[in-house]
């Protein structure tokens, strides 16, 4: 697979990754255990009485789920995908058990680094969709890629 | 522990969450073989010829992590922390093996929300850091928290 520097990327460019496979309930509290123990993303039984009506995944699983398909995509910065953060992160609406998630990335904008010219900083959008084509997450990640010379 | 309606913040108001015990290599390696999986977040050798010039966490372990102390701490919300995402996510250091993180939480905003009159929006910045007191996360998280009425 191609690794690309900051100079390959053009601005609307697209790509896609995953799909990963269907999301189970195991995983979703697994995560959830460890990182976000709350009781509708734990137990599908609690999680009725509350918000979500129903076993949700953390964002932040659907988050980590979408770095999974980000890093596996055809991207490729060259020596990796270094975040310094995003603008954005949505949730509009919760991942599921059974929900198979795909991502479709756009490139935002590009400009070199006031600060470091041997790099350059690449936004793009990430959006992650489930198996009905419904959005489960915005993001806005900021990377620093290397320039070719 | 008491629960809080929307009404029961104020805008400044503080709380501080964590610490949790030292970070160690095999957990960042762990989160990164499933979620985020580079050579800087997998090996220490690899990693030293990285941007990271070290074994570092993924961005979002810290994120993971730092949700972790949020759930674990006095903010409380009735209902439980239902986010609807976030309007900034920035990782100015890299989280470290050995690091000790703990989290300072300042209330930014509180507004009804126009289209459910039964919950409020509370936006917050959520601050990770390490015991350097230097600044590995800041978030600002915008969740919604149920109404007293």
């Amino acid at each position: 697979m191609t690794e690309h520097y900051f100079e390959d990327y053009s601005v609307g460019q697209t790509f896609r990754g995953g799909p990963l496979p269907a999301l189970t309930a195991e995983q979703i509290k697994r995560f959830a255990a460890e990182y976000d123990p709350q009781p509708f993303h734990l137990d599908e039984e609690a999680a009725k009485k509350t918000f979500f009506a129903g076993l949700a995944a953390s964002g932040w699983h659907t988050a980590a789920l979408t770095m999974r398909m980000f890093v596996d995509s055809d991207v490729k910065p060259v020596g990796g995908y270094v975040g310094a953060g995003g603008e954005e992160l949505r949730w509009p609406r919760p991942t599921r058990p059974g929900d198979v998630l795909r991502i479709e990335i756009q490139i935002l904008e590009l400009r070199p680094s006031r600060s470091r010219p041997e790099v350059g900083i690449v936004k793009a959008q990430i959006t992650t969709l489930n198996q009905r084509d419904e959005i489960v997450q915005v993001t806005r990640p900021v990377m620093l890629v290397p320039r070719r010379e």
